[in-house]
Order: C-alpha cells, then structure tokens, then sequence
C-alpha cells in the first residue's frame, strides 16, 4: 500500500518510532492527525484499538550521519539512531581508532568511513555521509561544524551550541554560506514528556503563566573535561543549566529580558579551578512571567520544573532525564476554583527515544528541505542569555 | 508520679503533644531524650512498645492568651491552643463584639475577658492574661505588640512581624524593657517535618549543600487585605514568600548575605495596584550555598523547599502547609556515590499541630523563664532581607 512521504515531524504532528513495529520495519501516522489530536485519540484508547488498520509498513530513505566525538552521549545518539527509521550511522569522526573500529563493527559503518580530526576534511567526498552529529567538547564545536559546513554536510551539534555568541554565529553564517541545514540537539524539544507540558500551557488549562522554577545539576567527578573551561566554555550553566533556561523559553514561549545571578565555589578539591559550581540564577519575561533557576556541579539535584498559573500547575520531575521522566499537573477549569483535574503521567518510553525523535526530525528536516525546529538560531539566544547571566554573575566568558 | 517540669520544647527535645493521650491529660518525655535519640528510639519501634511505662499524667500550669484579632489564622490558633497541655485562651479582642461573644463561648472566656481595640489597654489588670496572640493585619502587629507589652503581657506576634525595620526594633525595645517575651510565630520552626530536614542536613547525610530551590504562594482573592499595602506593608513575600525565605535560613543555619530579585504585575484586574503580583529573588550565604526563591498572588504554587547537597538532596513538598507535609529525601554514605539511602515520610499530624507546638514551646519559655526558639531578632532579621529583596526589585516599602 503506497503512503505519502514522511513529514509527521513537525513541531505539530507525532513522531513516528512511537509507532514503529518490531521487525524494524516502520508504520506512518497519516498527515491529517495532529500530535494533539492523535493524544486525545490515545486518551480515549482509540490508537491502540484502530491503529493497525490505518498503518502499513514501507521503506524509507537514511539520511547518513557522521559520529564526531565518540563520547558517552555520542554512544546514546548512536543507539537512538539505530532506532530511527530514516536516519543511519554512515561514519565515525575519532581521535582513537581503535575505539572507531570496535564502535565502526557495531553499526555497520566501514573502515573507508572512520575519520581522525586531522583528515576529517576528506568527508566531503563521501557520499554516505548526509550530515554530521557533532558530540565534542563545546570550544570544538564552531570549528567542526564551520568544517563540516564546508564539505557540504548537514550539522546537528550537542548543546550548548559553541563557547560564546561570536563562534554560533560564525556557525549560522557558515551553514547559510554552504546551504546545509544546521540544528542544535535540544532533545527536550522532541520530548514526549516536555511537549505535553507545552500543550497543556498553550491549551490554556493552567491561565496565565506567572512564575516557573527550574534546576538542572549533579555531582561532576574530577577530572571530567567540562570542569575545563578551555574545553567546556563554562560550569553547570552551559552543560545542564541550559535545559533550565531553555525550558523557561519553550514552557513560556517568550524570550527573557532581565537576568540576575549568583554564583560559587565551596569545594575547594581542585575541581572548581576555571568554571563555577553553583549558580542561582533569576530572569523575567515581557509577559512578568519571573523564573527562579538553580544549576550545581557540587551536588545532587536532578532536573525539574515547576509552572504555576492562574488555574494550576505543572510539576515535571525528573524532566530532563534520559528516561523516567514524570509530569505532574493540576487544573481547574475556572481562576479562582482549586484546582481538580489531575494529570500524573509516567513516561514508560526508554532511552534512547528522546536521541531517535531528534534523529528523525533532523533526518526529516534534511529529507523534505524543513527548517529544524531548533536550529542554529535558538542554540544563539541561549548563548546571549548564558552571556547576560554570566555577567550578573560577574564571570567572564572565553 | 511526680515527674519534671515541663521543658521538652528547646531545639534539641521532642514536643510534647505528640504523646498526648486522649482524656486530654498529657504525657511527659523525660529530659534525658533528645528529640534525634527519641526519633532512633521510634524508628526501632521501641518507642510504641515502651513508652507507656516511661511516661504518666500530671497537670500543668496554663499560660493564658488574648488572642487580638479573629480572623481565619487566629481560629486555627485558638484550636491548636485547645490541644495544648500548657496554654489556655482567656481573652479575645475584636472589633466584632457579637464574633467575640460566640467565639468566647467556645472557649470558655467570660464576658469580661473581650476587649475592643479602643479598650484593650485596660488588659493590664486582667490576671488570666499571661501573654497575647497578635493575629491583626501586618500593620496593626507594631502597634498593638507595644501597648501588650506596656500591660505586662508576653507577646506571641504572627510573621511578618511588621511592615519594616524601624517597626520590629520599636517592639523588640518595648518587650526588653517591659521584661516580657517577644516570639514570632514561625510555626515550621517547630514543625516535625521541617525540623526532620534541618536534622538530616545537620546531621550531614547530605554532605555539603550547595543550592536550594524554595517558593510560596497561591491565588489570592480580590477584596483580601492582604493586597492593600497600608495594611500589609507588601505582597506575596511578606505574606507567604517569608516562608521560603525563612526556610533557607533554617535549612543552612546561615544568614544572607547577597540579594537579587525581579518583580511583576501580570494580572490587570485591579488587585495589584499597591502590592507586587509575582516575586521571584535568590540569595547567596557565607559558605557560597545559593537559593532560588519565588512566590505569588497570581497563581497555585502551593510551597515546596528543594535542598540539594554533595552527597543527596531534600524534596520537601508540601512544606508549608498546614498539614499533610511530605519529605522526600536521598542520600548516600560517601561524596560521589548515588544517593540510594531513601527516606520517604508523609507527616499524618493534621492541623493545628503546628500550632499547638507553638504555643506549647511559648507557653514553657514563659513559664521556665526561657528564650523563644523564633525571637523578636528572629523577624527582624526576615524583616531586613525583605527590605534588600524589595530594594533588589525596585519596589519601596512603608
């Protein structure tokens, strides 16, 4: 049975590995179902019941990335992609070939593809190879990408997207100049978990917006790269600090205005030498909106949010993670009457499902010529507000 | 039996109330237990199985109260007071003599223990009054704590203390030289589960804290007195963000020393027009540990403290309230290892608990001749970070 080509990730419509049946094989979700909609019809049960006859199975194009950086998070993009009905592992970007070689048998990938930094210029002329996935530490990120652009590839890069404001638009300019696609890997944007507390804001179920609180940290080892500020650019703020200001904006859908912040070292063990490891940051909203955020490299913190409206609230936690994630939310249908509609919802998807449906948006992106849903621009405004915090902060940016 | 003085309430033992029977006669906890050692004992299960021999009934000296002002807060007072071993309410004073009469009757006052605002001076030769509960809108807390004091009456004030500095030194000079007690009523400082928090941060399960996430708020009515500044002295800080504040300083044993914060007015529905809608502010301490804080008129935030240290963190959730306050807690033996060592208690006291602690622990300072645990110094000092927090925000006070 013949289907129409596969657009259904736009920001509007439901990914498809949701769906996707064991044999590997892949099931569309027609266009005509929006995410919304095809939520309701699961609330009512009737995907599980009436899916099979509206699906089928047929093949579809692979977009080839590139693996730049062979790190822990490239190994679960990897894994995600494997999972992707419309995207593939073509080549390995390392420094250790070994490693290359182990990870190369894993998927497929030939030794023809594995690349070292040094020769990763010469990827222009394979033809496997689509785009790039660029998971390096964070000053290696404008440059790969920038080499990247220019052998024709498509980028998508970890976040946060480069150091400072001048490398992302180095990087903007030059996937513009080189007409390839770039986006910047904000998984929460593709998250089932993060988009439903998005719907439940836009709907309107919790009125208007006035407060959210956020944090994102951990307890960082010594020794780790990102306590480099050579390499990583800065602390907490711009590895996991980021989903917090990120979250504000894609919960809120405006951009902040204001910024204030402080910042600190406690632990005087050598780990805390060049980034910060506590940061409390606050921000404010055209709409008033305020936001309280808190990120650490010292201790155990999880990632959450919290919004709280005119009609109720949403409490996701964990909400950053790579699976487990809870959203828990209370509404009325009136301002003024306690809130009485609760929604507590555990998310049983299982990680990678967050790498593959940014894999298959990219992919689709880059298959269908489509604008990502976060592409280099949105990657540019955390990094001007990263600046302005910074700043409150009194830390200086490289 | 003949049994020691009533003198469990300090920081360190535990309250009272807990073991009450149910003839209303009380039960005493001998000195020897601290309120860590008694917790060990029930986590044993020693404490249900051989507490009965420990403990008998006695009777009490009761510290009687003028409760000033009959509105919602002071009903629950008046309720948790009924359930106190060692207080009494002997006095009402209203402007609302048909309330009074009703409420007296509930009680137990005589007629001739109400008193108008006009006439409350004339308290000073009412001997059932050892002490006044000051439960007046925020403006009205300076005045009226001063003319008690001048009758020779202790002085229970509810939080905010007043509306600013100058306000809170007058009533601490005014009580010092009366020779009367001065305490505030901060009931979570002698709440269990809050008192549970701070003991496991003491303790040091959480190793060292490094930032903590805390709000208060909620939707407020149209009409409430609470949003007219003449009376309140501010919005949602004084009212419930106090709360959060408070906390953070009961959590780390510190006081702040940095300020930022940013303030809004969302709802233009002529409840704001003297008091801010939103807050939201953040603090940095001495040792470095930073907060986030927030707090509302304009939404369900309900209050919550986040704390997060080295090797664990607290998720207090509800902390604030009344009762049916829940502690969520994880920590681990070493700095590094995953927290694994859960506590996951919800508080079954129901309201007024937290009051009846109040006023047991006022009530024994006065008849022991002892320092409140949340002083005069105590609200004066919220009362100079509110005044910092406002500044941080542009908002002046009165």
């Amino acid at each position: 049975m013949p289907l129409p080509p596969l657009k259904l990730l736009s920001n509007r419509h439901v990914t498809v590995d949701f769906h996707r049946t064991r044999d590997r094989g892949f099931i569309v979700v027609p266009m005509t179902f929006t995410r919304r909609e095809f939520a309701k019809l699961g609330a009512l049960g009737f995907a599980a019941r009436f899916a099979p006859p509206l699906f089928a199975q047929t093949t579809q194009r692979q977009t080839g990335y590139a693996i730049i950086g062979l790190g822990r998070i490239a190994d679960i993009f990897m894994r995600g992609v494997k999972d992707s009905p419309n995207s593939k592992v073509t080549a390995l970007v390392s420094g250790h070939r070994d490693k290359a070689l182990r990870i190369a048998a894993d998927y497929g990938v030939p030794e023809s593809s594995i690349y070292s930094y040094d020769d990763f210029d010469s990827i222009v002329s394979n033809k496997t190879v689509d785009a790039v996935y660029v998971a390096l530490p964070n000053s290696m990120h404008a440059d790969f990408t920038i080499r990247a652009a220019k052998a024709g590839k498509h980028v998508l890069c970890e976040k946060p997207m480069a150091i400072n404001v001048g490398e992302c638009e180095s990087m903007i300019a030059a996937c513009k100049s080189a007409s390839v696609k770039l986006m910047i890997a904000y998984r929460c944007h593709y998250e089932s978990t993060n988009l439903k507390a998005v719907d439940l804001i836009r709907s309107g179920a919790l009125g208007q917006v006035q407060a959210i609180e956020t944090a994102f940290g951990f307890n960082e080892r010594a020794g780790e790269w990102r306590l480099d500020k050579k390499l990583s650019g800065g602390g907490p703020l711009v590895d996991v600090g980021i989903y917090s200001l990120n979250a504000t904006r894609y919960l809120t859908g405006e951009e902040p205005v204001s910024f204030s912040a402080f910042s600190s070292v406690i632990d005087q063990d050598g780990r805390f030498t060049s980034v910060e490891e506590n940061l409390s940051w606050t921000m404010k909203f055209p709409s008033g909106v305020v936001a309280s955020c808190a990120t650490t490299y010292g201790g155990w913190m999880g990632g959450f949010f919290k919004v709280h409206g005119a009609k109720g609230w949403i409490d996701a936690d964990p909400a950053f993670n790579y699976d487990g994630l809870h959203l828990h939310a209370q509404y009325s249908t009136d301002v003024g009457e306690f809130p009485h509609t609760v929604v507590d919802e555990a998310n049983p998807q299982k990680n990678p499902y967050q790498f593959t449906a940014q894999a298959n948006h990219f992919s689709n992106c880059i298959q269908n010529n489509l604008e990502p849903k976060t592409p280099g621009e949105e990657g540019l405004r955390d990094m001007s507000y990263i600046t302005e915090i910074y700043r409150a902060a009194g830390i200086s940016m490289l």
